[in-house]
């Protein structure tokens, strides 16, 4: 089989294990170890309540080097206090013990369910046994994926291959996350490697690119998580000539980077919990750009939406209810609505059309919602999922 | 029977007609009339986007005296262009030529669903079968409630007496509402009658002040719809001294009337669509009361707080991070958390507690989550309501 996890570009091995946090008994600890060290660039939660392990990744991010990356699902490790800080520094050591290098090395991340104390004997034998089964084939990727998810319903991954000064360069990433997600960071865990040599400068400008304009346009259920992180691995050994400068280079990594994380966005909508397909809303006309953003935003925040989208019907009404509620620059005269290709609403007036055709358009599992305000040039875009009782049933029977 | 609708006070006639806007069949057309001319007072939607009602009794509430109210349900005449302005004047034409008095007399308001054209024929008719109904008894106030509900599945109102300089006064209010509703101005519609002898200026005074700690500290869905609207009308005739300024006695009105209100407000929660239970978020310790509103609100919001809510989960770390995700200022060491009296969260650590009691808590059908963030002496509130698979249900089949 074709390897395309994240252990596909040179230089990385990774293991995924069943160590007993979750209780359903599946894969909970994973490793990423790049044994000659990788240049490394992460993005963080803005949530002002970090997990523990989002506070020491943001410290060791700073080292040159970055050696392995230690994941645990089935708990968040935050609002844990003190304990909980110890407890994602021992990841690290152990973790480094076993590599035989500095914690510093080390990167963790946690997610899953928030205020509850890890479960240390399970997290310790974990990793020793990812450890023991580290691999840089096929199914050790798979394995990794399976050792972060949650209540996702299939693991999310997508790999790239694209000539970097005429050497061939592969970039993979994984991705977890099916809830608590909204922009900034929408990603909860999202593990990006790559052999691409790249300065660490310039890998966290393509990384931070990449997710402002993926990632950071899904939202599930407008809220971002404590324990969001993005970590993108560069062991540099695709032999190309290290990318120092934004040059033609860096532009050809950074799109593909980009593209890369846009494949992770969409899997994540339509594996979003309970969602049964994704649209993305596209704003156009505004005054600014951040305006834009907050008017995409609140029409694929609202429930009302969600809903409508979810029975397939073309309720234009709620769009443009979401539009004037969100606090934005309005003139309701100048004011257009489309669903695909169906105009629905026309400079403040509704237009007649074909509700069969438009609510075919929403049956799809990907449809494009577009809001035009007629009063300026800027514009932007937002992912969005459609809101089922499934997620209900998800969040309403997730017992702490 | 006794009244205790909006026709008790003094001076107040109702009507609430099946006029078949409504594919139900039921009541959709209603008229509140004050024979002598009531002062009047409103408070309306804050959405850019406004209904052609709202912006027609934004005008007319400058007359002096207020003689009717007109409203209908099952469509809000909202995106409906100039023809739907057009429409708004013609219900308040109508209403003014069967009382003989001016046009600018009569306020005007519509609910239901937006972007459709109103039925005209079905809603002049209906005015007419109106005015020829009109009682000041209960079943006709009964029957103008029935005339304002869309999906709400019972009544609301509220009634109340109280002493002003001697004299008995009653005030009655009656709301619909039961989705699109989110501070500010969640209400839908809100009609307050009373006898009180008020100026003009005082009972805006005490209408804004009502509205702001009781309807405006309602969310549902967090959305403010195009059409809110609430309005207050005083006949005079109790045969108090009119109050004129912030006296004892505009106090013990406008205490009343904030009574009234948060009596409406709760009905409204529990009445949410398919909400099954309502909460009140307290958020104390804040910098300033703004942080405090915005945060209470963003518990309020969260789906997932809604949702374990529903589930009677005392899953106390959807409420921190929907705290630590709303932008304000924030110290996890001094963030603590309670659910009703049982302390879940102090100082930034769990704490151990009952999860079989916390859940008993939930279980009610009110209940009180309170979040001290021990950073400043600010304080605000907001009430929310359970999320549930009926809320889709309602919201993905209620087809345009």
């Amino acid at each position: 089989m074709n390897n395309n996890t994240i252990t596909a570009p040179k230089g990385f091995l990774a293991a995924g294990v069943k160590a007993g946090i979750k209780k359903s008994g599946k894969e909970d600890v994973g490793l990423i170890v790049c044994p000659s060290g990788a240049i490394a660039a992460a993005v963080f939660t803005t949530n002002k309540i970090t997990a523990a392990p989002v506070q020491i990744s943001r410290k060791h991010i700073e080292s040159r080097k970055i050696e392995a990356v230690v994941v645990n699902s089935g708990n968040a490790n935050c609002c844990t206090g003190k304990t909980g800080l110890k407890n994602a520094v021992e990841m690290c050591q152990q973790t480094a013990e076993l590599l035989e290098t500095n914690p510093h090395n080390v990167l963790v991340a946690s997610t899953g369910i928030i205020g509850h104390k890890l479960p240390v004997k399970c997290v310790k034998s974990g990793v020793n046994a990812a450890f023991e089964t580290l691999k840089a084939d096929h199914s050790a990727g798979e394995n990794f994926l399976k050792a972060i998810m949650t209540t996702d319903t299939k693991p999310k991954s997508a790999i790239r291959s694209v000539k970097i000064g005429g050497k061939n360069a592969v970039l993979a990433g994984c991705t977890k996350g099916a809830g608590m997600i909204g922009p900034n960071m929408a990603t909860t865990l999202c593990f990006i490697t790559t052999d691409t040599a790249i300065s660490k400068n310039m890998l966290q400008k393509a990384l931070a690119e990449a997710i402002g304009c993926s990632l950071n346009r899904l939202t599930v259920d407008g809220h971002q998580s404590t324990n969001d992180t993005a970590i993108a691995l560069s062991s540099g050994m695709a032999g190309n000539a290290t990318i120092t400068k934004t040059d033609a280079n860096f532009k050809k990594f950074a799109a593909v980077l980009t593209d890369l994380c846009s494949d992770l966005a969409k899997q994540m909508a339509l594996d979003a919990e309970g969602a049964t397909k994704m649209f993305t809303v596209i704003v156009k006309g505004a005054k600014t750009r951040e305006q834009a953003t907050k008017a995409a935003r609140a029409v694929a925040d609202y429930d009302l939406v969600k809903c409508a989208i979810h029975g397939n019907d073309p309720n234009w009404g709620r769009i443009i209810c979401a539009v004037g509620s969100c606090g934005i620059d309005l003139n309701l005269d100048k004011l257009s609505c489309k669903i695909g290709n169906i105009t629905v609403f026309r400079n403040g007036s509704p237009v007649k059309f074909d509700t069969k055709k438009a609510s075919n358009v929403i049956k799809n599992i990907q449809h494009t919602i577009e809001v035009n305000l007629g009063i300026g040039k800027a514009e932007d875009f937002c992912y969005g999922c459609d809101l089922s009782d499934e997620y209900i049933r998800i969040n309403a029977d997730y017992h702490t």
